[in-house]
């Protein structure tokens, strides 16, 4: 089969033939309908040798979704053809979070050497996608699996981060997304219909705030000096109760702590090397910092549920699996709007 | 001034002529913009003598908004002619509760003979309102008085018992609500822009299901036999997360069980004299019954910026101080389209 | 292998010699290194055919322990001849309630058929039990599994229940256990590990009530009919912060209501038949009154931690599984204090 | 009356005589039973004048206890010569965080000038103390007021920062405490009563380490460079769930940092300087990292209960008024062991 791999450190993705994979007991194997282009995979491929905690080459793709193909022996749970997404942080399954579900916080997985498709197993930019256990499915049922798949890591990350927040976006509260790219915009999406926080974002380029305002933020504002005065003056001196930062900098970092005020939440969710300082007299009284990984299994069915219910939509844009190198190309130049997704069978 | 009394057990609210108020020590004095009627003053009208637990005459009106006329010696907070509503259920103000801003649940309010404006202490269909305290005071600044006053107790309850379930309202949940009249008409707006639930409403009026769908319910369904059976089809046969009865009587209560799924809220909101049996084998697993009462100082305060946010509004029906019997005899009748409000100087 | 049936409606248990299980692809075989006797085996035994949702003759026995025997197709996770616990609420693995680990409220069970072990599939009271997924087993490492096995449901069961209420039981708080047998006398055990709760048991049996202070209660007292007063007494008028009725028989289920105060919880746990009335001017505003089902795959984990830190350990009497009838005839009588275990292979 | 004093910038405390104070409308004049010395108001005197936000002379002390000695016009709530504590962290008593009790987070307590005795307002190591609402007051009942004093601070200081962390304290949790001093030794004891967390004491002085075994620690270990390999290892890898830093300096709170878990919670509480670093990669999935300040008025009445159950004991040292300064030198020199209180009448 046909899939996108990551050949070596420094080298670009390129397009191969690659042998089909075959479901061993309690594998299931998808054909893949669609698979997201992901910053991360970026920032993967930047990565120094000694940082790279699995082998090369890699099949790229962490966000999937396919028909099921076949099922390894005790692989129960779904039917031949069945239209599925792909849950991507896979954990153990037995330890302490994988019994909640939480697969992305699995205790284990570093030591059992278990890697999530595409970020260290074989991703889902291919023909062919192999899933280790039916648990990691959820049914599609009627959703377009093409303007589904971003939301199995660019849906599910903003809503477990939001999620966490939700019970201080009471009435009259204030939510700030910072970058209102692939993720930021579904962010935006979810914070609207999740909660009823006036919803203010942040961004550099002018077409993103542009999106912004398109999918629902009450604000869009210009990510500059003036921005963290502008967070206080719309909420009367207090800050915002929850900041999100997408973009993850130096810079945004340091804008979010800007916007903060007592008892929020100030979430790092992008991976763009920067940190916060949290201490007495540093930071607003009991504001909690912190930087979330991913979602969990049942986060993933109920964003499926909201996109199911016409809450949250993401804007793709397509591509083959021969111009998924393009794509890539595109995402690092910041020219995607919304997600990227190549459909390697169609 | 003119004031509404409830002048004895089974006589109709009259309009008389009672002395003006004076604030005392830490007390203030307003002057009523707004005065909501409600149905529980109907309920307190039909209960006999022995049931009652303070004396009458009583001034009525449990949801008051007004200026600030006066300030006691000591009162502090709130600058002559401010535009405020008046938080209902007062409390000690010291006790566990009370010291959460949980005054409605002051445990020491029966010792204590602390009753709330319209339903023991004279209420705000008068003139002139007394407030016990400055603490029981949340500024209006624009709001408009009139479509306000209800929010605090018609917003402010459904908002309260709301509130407990938002948890479980995840992506893919529905929330019923029974009743859709002066606080069911707030609360499905409020579902709105709180969860991501699908909100159904039950009602038996074929123009309260009307009101419900305008204000924003995804289905309005007729409140008979056949609905708990379309509450289970419309989810999957799992039952709703989250039911709420404004009604409270017997059959309503019946039905609101019949709704529920495992694990979700059924709040018996309505006073309607109805039970729920909840036990092992009787009610879905880990379902929680219980019947809420009105709402905290906090959650007045998110009502009311929800309200300025646009997110909740009241439709009202005015009336003068003169009209206000027939305002009740209309609520009676089940004529009133939302909220009845009286303007006692105006 | 010998196995402990129940072979027809109304018969009693019989030991008999039936087939030696073998696991199926993803299923472990465990060899039983002991099996609890439950008061839930004596309800089922009591059905009507009519009632019953499996067909008979059943094994008993939900709760076992073992150490791996066999390990089917793609079972992983665990080593021949490891030490485990049974998570005993077997669901699908995959619904929303599943991807928690709330296997306990699956919402595909019943469509299904997925029965726990001893309750429609094959029990533990018998040499060797075959368990469908290695998910739902837990390490045992150290612990003795005789008096480790009632944890499974004995312990599971008043945890799950107990960790709704925690957060009202703060500094102040009464918490009250009604029933002080195999359920209740580990309840007392994890409020005092749990929570800072007052802890007053209930029962009506002398023996009952000097196991309840043995193990913990600050309290023990007859529960006859002046048991709520006493409670109030104790609370000064205010009530418990929450109720856990063990026995769900009518008079318990009222007394458990007349003990409860404003904004309490009320959890039914015993299957006795009795059912509370819930209501507005009939339970104390915003009471919570609900009836859970045994516990999470997480919940386990968390009580085996508690066990191996000495924190809660059961009063177990031990039987070789000729003696099983005998063990529940004395169950039935109310002889057992604590837990019987099944020895099956001992 | 006599009150200690702190004069001028970078003066030393003084004992001098000074007006006696009486009540306004709403106050309540106290005379002091018991007052505490906390580190703290050592920070305050540290302080350039270009920090202090307040004019001096100040007289000292944010922990009072006292009896009631006059109440002024329409203060209400308590008798004469009644013995109370005093909730320091006074706030408006309007916002939305007032509103809630959480006057330490009042939202317009700057603007408004409004300082806690001690801290601004004349405090409680003097003859008389003025409280300027009988809100801020809560009856101690027969509780010591000379052992109960601290926990006005340094027992509702750690409960704040721990009640927050505890649904993360489940069972085969780990709590680290950092710093076994004033604060320190009640949390040991709070996390004991209130988890069944393993707790586990850093600290650099053996004899503090020793006072944290006597009062409930699991483990009390030299907060060296081998503390944060000592506590992996104590958790199988994994971290603590919580840790609880109550010096706040630059090496502790690092070493908080290297104790912490996935999704676990960090705590500065101590106030020396210290800041940590939060971000994607840095930072353990989902810690949260957060700097609380003292607590709510609830929090105060739940540690009061808690006092009196016996679950949490203060190691005091007693002094006159006339010897309060040297308490402070003591204090500065690391030799009190728990707290020091002033008994300035006894």
């Amino acid at each position: 089969m046909k899939a996108l791999q990551y050949p070596a450190v420094g080298a670009a993705p390129v397009v191969l033939d690659v042998p089909d994979p075959e479901p061993g007991p309690g594998q299931v194997l998808l054909k893949v309908t669609a698979a997201g282009v992901c910053h991360s995979d970026i920032a993967v491929m930047s990565m120094p040798a000694a940082a790279l905690r699995f082998p090369l080459p890699l099949t790229l793709g962490h966000e999937g979704a396919g028909t099921v193909e076949a099922l390894g022996d005790g692989a129960t749970g779904f039917a031949l053809g069945e239209s599925v997404a792909v849950y991507g942080p896979w954990g153990c399954g037995m330890c302490h979070m994988c019994a909640q579900g939480k697969e992305n916080y699995c205790l284990r997985a570093a030591e059992l050497q278990i890697f999530p498709p595409g970020l260290g197993a074989p991703g889902a930019i291919a023909q062919y996608l192999l899933v280790d256990a039916s648990r990691h499915l959820v049914p599609l049922g009627d959703l377009d699996p093409v303007r589904s798949v971003p939301l199995t890591d660019a849906g599910l990350t903003p809503y477990h981060a939001i999620k966490t927040s939700l019970p201080k976006l009471v009435g009259g509260s204030t939510a700030v997304v910072i970058g209102a790219g692939g993720l930021g915009h579904v962010a935006i999406q979810l914070l609207r219909a999740l909660s009823p926080a006036r919803v203010v974002a942040l961004d550099v380029a002018p077409e993103k705030l542009e999106l912004a305002k398109e999918v629902g933020a009450h604000e869009a504002l210009m990510s500059d000096e003036k921005a963290a005065l502008a967070v206080k003056e719309l909420t009367g001196g207090r800050g915002a109760e929850a900041v999100f930062d997408f973009v993850g900098a130096p810079p945004t970092v340091a804008l979010a702590s800007a916007c903060a005020g007592v008892e929020s939440d100030v979430t790092i969710v992008g991976i763009g090397g920067g940190s916060a300082q949290v201490g007495f007299g540093v930071t607003p009284y009991d504001a909690a910092f912190r930087a979330p990984y991913w979602g969990t299994r049942a986060e993933l069915v109920e964003v499926l549920d909201l996109a199911r219910d016409g809450a949250v939509s993401v804007h793709v844009e397509t591509y083959s699996i021969e111009e998924a190198p393009r794509a890539y190309e595109r995402l690092h130049a910041g020219q995607v709007r919304g997600r990227a997704v190549i459909l390697p069978n169609g």
